[in-house]
């Protein structure tokens, strides 16, 4: 099974959904009208041997990046958490004392994020442990950041460092460790002057997240390697390894950064001071359709290299909503 | 691990959540507050070999069951469904044909019960098929119908027929073809004369989800043999096996009807005329605590047995929520 073919045919059918439903499958979390609320929701599942590794990982950050990973796409669309749900699909062999850790650590998470955890659904199976997490969101008084949106000149901004996600340094391992960056999507979405027209969380990775923020505006992009904000574990990897740094920084992924483009004018304040003590970059600049969303990186010898969906797939082949 | 031990530790931290949670953990569904709104949300997952056997069940009725089951919760709180999301855990060797028909299905039930599926994750995986179903819920000005609130004297009432659920007759496979109870619960939880005290769905079992009635309320509850709705498969089991009727009616599980109690007085018109043509019985009373919360059955010879946490067990031990 092709999971790209089965979103096809999942979104093929997203205008039979009703009017109530007011931001359909296909972007970082859904949306539909509840009384006065427009309430946001996204699903995500972890699983032993793709988005962690039981036998190395320990549990606190495992049950951390459950929650996290959630919220990540909540920063995307520049919303605020409420609450979430979990189910935990838990190993026969798994001890007591690992499971109420991995509840107890994803219930503070969640707190600590304004997000409390109300429910949930526990079973036991002869499978690797996978824990699915749902969180809801609201918007308070302003639209969701969605996908489409994106301008042809518009700038292509990041938040922090790219590639690397996957390797351990000094005990930090991006992909458990990571902070998603709910406040500065929020100041983001917020600012009336420094508003995006499009956003995106990099989950997948900078080429394939680039690419849906492209076919989602009917445009192409280019990004330049020159610009990159590199990770530090990318420069280690690059050093060490056979691949270019650009290539982790484009198809690493689990960055869990944001990706947003805006007119060049109002991108340039945020390069200089960041946002919230947060880098943001400029990475590249946002081009007209050319028969399909194409998205290059222009490298250090001035040549263009097409890396639309080069993007990360996880041992499994996950794909993240 | 045993997940009982787990529940009872995720319960006992409840009272650390804020005041938005209107429902903490511990109920058919959480809920809380979202601006003016109270909403309700649930996850259920359906495993491979726990809750569907893949090998023989046909993927239609495993999609709609992944759907109906979260329904059933919603039934259980009387509360209107309002979205879903899924996120599904598919094995590498599952055709795209049978993907699509799991999703279709998955969403035309959703969109039957005006419960539209607006999101997902999907991932694969070297494990069995596991899909996590979240939904949402309103109550549209009234309060929701919660597991606790039984009183003693109580008449203890059943929607439909018990037991015999994993058993095919003719086609109908009660666990797999079931019709979540959620206009007989709106009636029931809007009438201002027979809105029951408390009520839950019969996932479990009733020996087992009875006494979740009990320990909500501090009570102990006694059902008897002779007022058991049996359903035909429990009465074909019962002649070909080793267990009375009484035992499938009370242990085999997953009826997805509703358990409820009220006043004798406003239990009487019911047990005449059911309620949307579904019929409804009464099969007990709800009695003082003992020390402890105890379910017992008055059998034909009228002895008495103790039929607490008689529940029935999954395949793989699953603890629906």
């Amino acid at each position: 099974m092709h999971e790209s073919i089965l979103l096809e045919h999942i979104y093929a059918t997203n205008a039979l959904l009703g009017k109530q439903v007011t931001i359909p499958p296909g972007d970082d979390m859904g949306a539909i009208q509840i009384g006065g609320e427009e309430v946001l929701i996204t699903v995500d599942q972890l699983l032993d041997g793709v988005h962690f590794q039981l036998s190395k990982d320990p549990i606190e950050k495992i049950a951390k990046k459950a929650i996290t990973r959630n919220l990540s796409d909540v920063a995307a669309m520049g919303g605020l958490p409420v609450a979430a749900v979990a189910a935990g699909c838990i190993p026969h062999n798994f001890r007591q004392e690992q499971a109420e850790i991995l509840f107890d650590t994803m219930r503070n998470t969640a707190e600590k994020y304004q997000c409390p955890l109300i429910g949930g659904d526990i079973a036991t199976g002869d499978q690797p442990l996978n824990i699915s997490v749902t969180v809801m969101a609201t918007m308070q008084g302003i639209p969701p950041m969605l996908r489409c949106g994106a301008q042809i000149g518009d700038m292509i901004c990041v938040t922090g460092q790219l590639g690397g996600s996957q390797h351990s340094l000094d005990g930090y391992t991006h992909h458990l460790d990571f902070e998603p960056r709910l406040q500065v999507a929020r100041m983001l979405a917020t600012h009336h002057q420094h508003r995006p027209n499009c956003m995106i969380d990099l989950s997948d990775g900078l080429a394939s997240d680039l690419a849906h923020l492209c076919r989602a505006a009917s445009l192409s992009a280019t990004v330049d390697e020159k610009l990159l904000p590199f990770s530090k574990t990318t420069a280690l990897l690059a050093d060490q390894g056979d691949h270019p740094k650009w290539k982790h920084a484009v198809s690493d992924g689990e960055d869990y950064e944001l990706c947003f483009t805006m007119t060049p004018s109002h991108a340039e304040g945020l390069i200089a001071n960041g946002i919230d003590g947060v880098p943001v970059t400029c990475i590249g600049m946002m081009e007209p359709y050319r028969g399909e969303s194409i998205v290059r990186i222009r490298l250090p010898d001035k040549t263009y290299k097409d890396i639309t969906d080069l993007g990360w797939q996880h041992i499994g082949q996950s794909e993240p909503s």
